[in-house]
């Protein structure tokens, strides 16, 4: 595989994701049309949509149905858009701006903005619940997915990682343990169902499930440390966001923990250990090694 | 049935749910440990439990199955009080008491409640996947219950009648059919699948479905006129939540539109198509007959 071709993959993955999302949204004339268009503008943010694109590919690289799987990507990226609604509110971390744009708040109010990410959340489910009804004959490992994806976005997952964050800033150097903990829970806990949600209605042999696992914790790992880098090392015209805002909220990262250089090493690590994972013969791996390459060295 | 066989019927399914409640609350010692203790506050609120009784009142009347039946229940009041919890919220109603006690954002401030309200939402659904994974075999209907839920508290019912709520406030007088509409999503369609996804779990005949749709209906419509009065007609001691709150925000109420005695006789005229709804030979409705008079006569 070369550039090219993955970038083209990634934006094929990318259309199936978007066009799926602009299929549910709903052009509502209701009286509450107004949080259609809240949702609309949250979910049309030109993010990297990673976490689908992740479950997607995960989805070939096991030759799994991409109808099955679809539904359930764009789930997680209702429920990673819902918590960066709310995290954009002024009593959480009070940010105006995402990926350049007004975040919702200032957009839509902070009521809407509170009614926004939970009508995502709520969404998120009644499409699962929705293709569990349609396709629970052909696929009930669907359901055991579904299960999957609530438990990593709830209080032992990426909720329970939120609460960590909030609590422990200000506090500047945390334990590592502590610091590993709130990560894997905060962004590593939907990259991961991502991964293992897609791979459970595709029902690999247990080999192959490993493998995932293993592939999904590094990956997540990676894609956090090289967040914090970013933090520090970015730029605002790329990130669309306030570059040194961590340090300035005197937040634990990878980088205040370790230092940027270490951190580096951490990163590289974590990514050489995510692309070993899924050298296996029954993984189509390559797209999946080239994801990881390229999460290393983005810059935004 | 008596007035004591009632109460008592009513206090066996109230503590039906709260053991369940209570068992699904994990005393933590992990990291983010206040999320639990935050949910557990927000869940031992004292109040009605209307919606879980009802589910646990239909499965008894159609003689379904409480073990199925009850992780639904208790979901629904997770939604229920996740929907308390955003509300009370400065940027929404901004109320520092509910049910007599501080409110969650009072106690924990206005990020944990936040966040708290997400949790409960989530685990809401986490409850109901499991529970579907668990008993999808002996009752695939489960999973339409769910699905319907998920609609009902989403921005077609719950979430869609908080936004035209937030939207209408300071209107004073709106249309009627807005109202209706209004009240309809924001309280009724939780009330409504209380009713409904109990049902559909138990799986009677369309006669039997005709007829509880028809009975979650107008109770929905009689419990919403009758908070209306209570608003201007109630005492602080009893409700545990501040009076007049309504017509100081200019908040438009079946009494603000019709007056006191015209949504006095609404209410009794709501009861009454309740009650008659389910005087079918197929449900066992002598508790939801005696439920329908007890909301109509409460005075909290």
């Amino acid at each position: 595989m070369i550039d090219a071709e993955f970038k083209n993959k990634y934006k094929e993955y990318k259309k199936d994701v978007e066009d799926f999302i602009n299929s549910t949204l709903i052009v509502s004339t209701l009286p509450q049309k107004n949080i259609y268009e809240s949702q609309t503008y949250s979910l049309s943010n030109g993010g990297k949509r990673l976490r689908p694109v992740l479950a997607l590919a995960v989805c070939e690289a096991l030759k799994g149905k991409k109808e099955y799987v679809l539904p359930f990507a764009v789930a997680i990226e209702k429920i990673h858009t819902y918590s960066l609604v709310h995290d954009d509110l002024p009593a959480m971390d009070n940010d105006d701006y995402r990926r350049g744009r007004l975040s919702t708040h200032k957009v839509y109010g902070e009521a809407m903005a509170i009614l926004t990410g939970d009508a995502l959340l709520n969404s998120a489910f009644e499409t699962m619940s929705e293709c569990c009804v349609k396709y629970l004959q052909d696929c009930p490992h669907m359901l055991q997915a579904m299960s999957y994806i609530a438990r990593a976005a709830g209080s032992e997952g990426m909720i329970g990682g939120q609460v960590i964050d909030i609590e422990s800033e200000g506090m500047g150097v945390i334990p590592y343990e502590l610091l590993k903990k709130m990560h894997s829970c905060k962004t590593g806990a939907l990259i991961k169902a991502s991964v293992i949600s897609s791979a459970m209605i595709c029902n690999p042999n247990k080999n192959v499930m490993c493998a995932l696992d293993d592939y999904s914790d590094a990956l997540g790992l990676a894609f956090q440390i090289k967040d914090d880098l970013l933090d520090v090392e970015g730029e605002f015209d790329k990130l669309g966001k306030t570059i040194g805002k961590d340090s300035e909220n005197n937040k634990p990262t990878y980088v205040s923990l370790f230092g940027i250089e270490k951190a580096r090493e951490l990163l590289i690590q974590a990514t050489s250990i995510a692309i070993n994972s899924v050298k296996i013969p029954e993984i189509n791996s390559e797209f999946l090694i080239y994801l990881a390459k390229y999460l290393q060295e983005r810059n935004k």
